[in-house]
């Protein structure tokens, strides 16, 4: 969770710190001087749809909402029936981190164990199969996240797996886009937002960790999953009077390209972190290509080094070393990993050879 | 509901056409130029707390959300077990206007007619009695709005005999302020933050319908109400990640009382418009001294009017008259209500004379 | 509610005091020696939905639930989305007496007032037309009981009409019957159970007040609803692991008509206390046919009568009167009613000399 | 799940295929006579109460409801507000084989993984520990089953370490005693409802699973979860008008000791089965004590088994082998144990002779 962060830390800590790119506060703005309907209905949310859904190629209902917690509850309330769960990854973000909030609406959630936070057709099948008749829930909808809370993102391939797996068993196939900004612009990624229309039956694009002040793009493919959805963002307390508050903000990230841009950006970022942590020989506790890098470092030099950067501990492990997670955003700025390149080679000698004598010392 | 508006027309419909005020536009962008802690953990949200604070004379948990149905669908699902009722106004925002937000946390509202949208223990008390034993629900709690839905406003006495009723009979009282800040600058109001903190377990105080992009307040003072409702603030979707977007908001709203600034000059544009109807002739269909008027028309002037005025129509009644509301707004122009004062006599003449040969015909 | 009553008061207070009559419980002790398939998948409760079927004439899934609020609540979780409502008369049973189990699965019950209890498409009309759009619930569903609250019932042409008019609207009908075997056996019914399966989308065949131990069949007529059912019925805690407790009770009541035997006694014994009131001179509130009997007594006589019979006390009328409850049941000797027409001419004279005095003193 | 099963086989698939105990019946029908109030409020409900709470040595609330499920799901419903969670064994029955129906009633179940469905401090604590903070569902209330699912009990010194940690973190402590009759009558055994009820907030006493129609016996010993219980009851469709059906069943259960000489039975047949199958070499998945008995076979003695045995299969392993699940119930008759005796050593060589061949073949 957060901690106070005075600006002189090195921020690394999370992709919503900063509040919003220039570009959108201007459209708020101008937004601001006009009269415009309420509830979604402006011209600015209808513009952002018709934005979105030129790059699907595809018919689809998009509706803007607050936050990644709200969209993944309205969606899910909206989607299943009382006793229908949701598969997701034993690390998802519906599964840990939003207060239970789906079992909230009704729903339980199933969790699979993953190694790096992506299913797969094949971890999916053993809970399928494991859910029969009507003493259990009934497994209805997958839900994965792209990237994930791990960094790692899916190929076009494992997409279109997972899309051929969802439908030949008669499951519905939801993606949590809180970071679809990042994958999209990772190097390597082969996935768009068109094939992700293709295999998804709603997704979201999420605005709130790619620059905007707050906002989601929910994207519902599926037309019966259509039918009355605005009741529902009503009734979960999720329509916004003034919708162009988000409209305006979409607008301004998909009118030329700003979405990618930004998210480039803290890719770039990213990368350059990961291979200076590479250079001074740390090893990383998973692949993760985005603007998430997950080094495992000796427990004391973690201490050590929140003194000078902030950013979140993730996971202590046995062996005296703990994974933390470095993240960039849309605004870091270049110095701050130059800062962090400055400091960060000499810290972590010390704290091997720390660990190296404790671990002497214990033996 | 609502419907599109060309600029053309003049403009009287809600008080959430327009965006934000430009110093709450400003104080976004600074904020947004800074790092933040997440969550409404940030500097703003606490200065904005202990501005709120301040006013009330006593210590409280302040909130900061969305929007009103979702403060009010937050709050409630907090601070109710299962079988407990609310009683709410038959008129009430609750019973109405929000797709069952409260009954989708699994409570009923119980409602009670009105003249007026307003609640007095003498409405409350044969409800309270009506429901007792084990197969109904039990009410455990008063909401009541501020101002009302008919623009009607409680005076510090009413609120006082409510505060008195609630606490008398276990009862908590909730206060809906959505339109609060034109309740707080009405001419004869003798209300204020620190009464109602006295009164209210808990109310929220309304940035959306006064100059807020979005935004409510919501103030916990009742103790016993206040544990672990952030978790409750999480699981319900409510909690933006950026919450110094609605913390500096109403930072600027309260630092040097643009808030009730922002109200004032919409209810001085009301008073106008009441003044012009009452030269006019045209009855009210109730005295609100608030940011809404309610003129009963003659049926067919509706229609001739919607070709120069946005409004919304209220209620039709029996007699060839409808209401409909006139409603200003923060950033209502006085130029908008010269010229409905330009146009509504002449029209209003015509009507009624329409009116009457209708009726002479009929007769 | 139900209070004490020592046995040697005269019993009116309700149709379920008693236990079960001997043949049902003869049908358990025998199902008690044998080894039977649990849930509901037994042969008794196979052979009583197909003894239940046989008289519809059609197609329908029958399921046993124990208790009337518990069948209502499974069917409404089952059958509604999350923002679609239920429109009830406000005297309906969900509307009053089941402690908000509607709301408690999320959904609003909308209430039509009405003379008698029951619901006619003129009723509902306005209900329906009043809520349209995103900001209020859907009404999907209409409810009613017969006999209803009030002891009255629907002709063939009122259900037919019903049936129409919820088809023409995408209403489901769905039948509250309770104290449905009342209803089918009192003198003019022209209801059966073939002509309710063609109108209504569900209805249930009330057991607990016709001589069950508990247990209620629910029947599912609209294939559209038959989904997963079983799975709503377990994840709300109603399906019985001995489901044969219900089926073999079932078994008994239908397989030579004990159902209807048991309810006609219910109602000749109401029809000898109606004929006696009337001979009596006492008004009653409302002219129900059924096992209940409504009459309107002066105050004092009321405590007075209760020192002999057990029965409810229903509403309080400003005029000095209140209206009682006398019901009857599959169980009531003839003896009850004898001993009540007894006593209760002269405590009627006496309670209306008194009333007269009273208000002759208070002229 | 449950499957046909003609008389003619050897029936060890559950403890609920068959009906009630005759003093059960003779006491329904004796109630069945009488005139009693509704709703659990008499006599033989009251009575049942005194005979619990006599053995108990406290003061607590007891109520009756219809089966295990139920219990479970309203207890929760009541005890919990809407972020709280509960800590369950991964076998156990709220997290597998309820449909979803405490997550229906919005909350989390946090599974644990276990080898035997126990739990202990030492498993709960970084469950505990892994949830803090708003971002999490926070953990309130521990479920535990005695006897767990595997047929496991707790002793009592493991029972007041578990009291003893929940109380020191605030965590509520919930027994689910389905198969408590059989836990408290196993051999060994050194827990009494006095106990259970010094460590644990609430528990049921099941009824259906030994010996009652249907019924089980909620006992609340921590006062603060008391209050409005019977709303809650009400509110989710547990309350039956004929609420001594249940009373009634508990009261012959209670009288004298009835419920102790039933559980005996079972546990008795099954210890008969355990040391059959020692002498016939067969291994056991875990070491159960009470009335269920858990061997693993070859897999191709599995099917060749259920030709002449009603029997659960368990869990497949990839060994060969399969668990299958035998259980006894008050019912079992010692002919049946005596007839799977005469069949089951042949049978099992036989497999084992297979299993080894193909085994051979295999390498």
């Amino acid at each position: 969770m957060d901690h106070g962060h005075p600006a002189a830390k090195i921020n690394l800590r999370n992709d919503y710190s900063e509040g919003a790119h220039p570009r959108l506060l201007q459209a708020l703005a101008m937004a601001s001087t006009e009269v415009n309907r309420g509830y979604g209905l402006d011209v600015h949310s209808e513009r952002a749809s018709a934005l979105i859904r030129d790059r699907l190629g595809r018919d689809a209902d998009v509706h803007f909402l607050a936050g990644g917690t709200q969209t993944n509850l309205v969606a899910l309330a909206a989607f299943l029936r009382p006793h229908e769960a949701v598969i997701a990854p034993a690390s998802g973000h519906i599964a840990t981190h939003e207060t239970g909030a789906i079992e909230a609406s009704g729903h339980k959630v199933l969790t699979v164990a993953t190694p790096d936070g992506k299913l797969s057709p094949e971890l999916i099948q053993p809970c399928v199969d494991g859910h029969a008749g009507e003493h259990m829930v009934k497994p209805r909808m997958v839900y994965i996240s792209n990237t994930t809370e791990w960094g790692t993102l899916y190929s076009a391939l494992e997409l279109q797996a997972l899309g051929a797996f969802c439908r030949s068993r008669g499951l519905l196939l939801y993606v949590d886009g809180a970071r679809l900004a990042s994958a999209l612009t990772t190097p390597g990624n082969d996935v768009d937002l068109a094939l992700l229309s293709t295999e998804a039956d709603a997704f979201y694009i999420g605005g709130t960790k790619n620059g905007a002040l707050l906002g989601e793009a929910l994207v519902i493919v599926n037309p019966a999953l259509r039918t009355d959805f605005r009741h529902v963002i009503k009734q979960r307390g999720a329509m916004l009077a003034k919708g162009m508050v988000v409209g305006a903000q979409f607008e301004a990230l998909f009118e030329d390209g700003l979405y990618f841009v930004l998210a480039t950006h803290a890719n770039v970022m990213a990368e350059q972190l990961r291979e200076m942590l590479q250079q001074a020989g740390v090893p990383l506790a998973v692949d993760s290509p985005s603007n998430q890098v997950f080094p495992m470092l000796p427990n004391a030099l973690v201490e050590r080094l929140q003194q000078y950067v902030e950013f979140e501990t993730w996971e202590r492990r046995g062996d005296g070393t703990t994974v933390i997670r470095l993240m960039t955003s849309w605004a870091t700025p270049e110095s701050a990993i130059e800062a962090f390149a400055g400091i960060f080679p000499a810290l972590y000698r010390e704290g091997r050879a720390a660990m190296a004598a404790s671990q002497a010392q214990g033996a």
